[in-house]
């Protein structure tokens, strides 16, 4: 087991949904938009071509399976991937789910206004509605 | 081989650099950040996630080697990987290298300000230079 901790503003701004292929995957608390974000759980990555190949390649797929999954659960038109890191160093995936109505469209979502948290009974519905989604626990 | 035109904003704002895996590599004409764009040669893509397996992992590997390549070659801090989509629907995916003293550290570069084009030598001698480091030709 690497070591991991998770930095203290992805702590602050997102709540856990569950562990799979080697990261956390978190729910940004932000009901704007279904935003997740995906953490490797390895301290010092920095960029995603540092993982190595096979981390690199379970990351890649869980994306892949993370992105179709949330635009078929909310049946967003358009879906954003990223890795930017430029206030946040430690390595995190941004996937989220866009309309074109949201408080952001056309433009990306990073630094755009306020972020509105959920309820706490809309945080629970969605944390269960995306564990049950996506196969996870919260463990 | 299958059909594929490049849409007509991308054309307009990048030069090719070259191809590989399956992809067209574009030099964004904007001299305030050395940002490829990488566009798979295949009509109808939106998203990241509608790439079969084969042809994710061919695009996502590229991803990784050319992210590496381009943060070794202009020894920046830091990388920017996104595939967004908003605007321009045809799947591309932008590898962007960041510095700290960049035209919209630390925010986003998308919409930003207004693109510096290169001069047509500058254009020729990065592109020249972008083809030897990464191995490609312009064909």
């Amino acid at each position: 087991m690497v070591s991991f901790s998770l930095h203290t503003q992805l702590a602050a701004d997102t709540s856990l949904i569950g562990r799979l292929s080697g990261c956390q995957l978190l729910l940004m608390n932000d009901a704007r938009y279904p935003w997740l974000i995906l953490v490797p759980e390895q301290d010092g990555l920095r960029e995603l071509h540092e993982l190595n190949d096979k981390t690199f390649h379970a990351v890649t797929d869980a994306i892949k399976s993370l992105s179709a999954s949330l635009q078929a659960l909310t049946e967003a038109p358009k879906m954003n991937i990223a890795a930017l890191g430029n206030l946040v160093p430690q390595l995190h995936i941004h996937i989220i789910a866009r309309r074109h109505n949201d408080a952001a469209w056309p433009g990306p979502v990073w630094g755009v206004g306020t972020p509105e948290p959920y309820s706490e009974d809309e945080r629970q519905v969605l944390l269960a509605t995306l564990r049950e989604e996506l196969s996870l626990d919260a463990t």
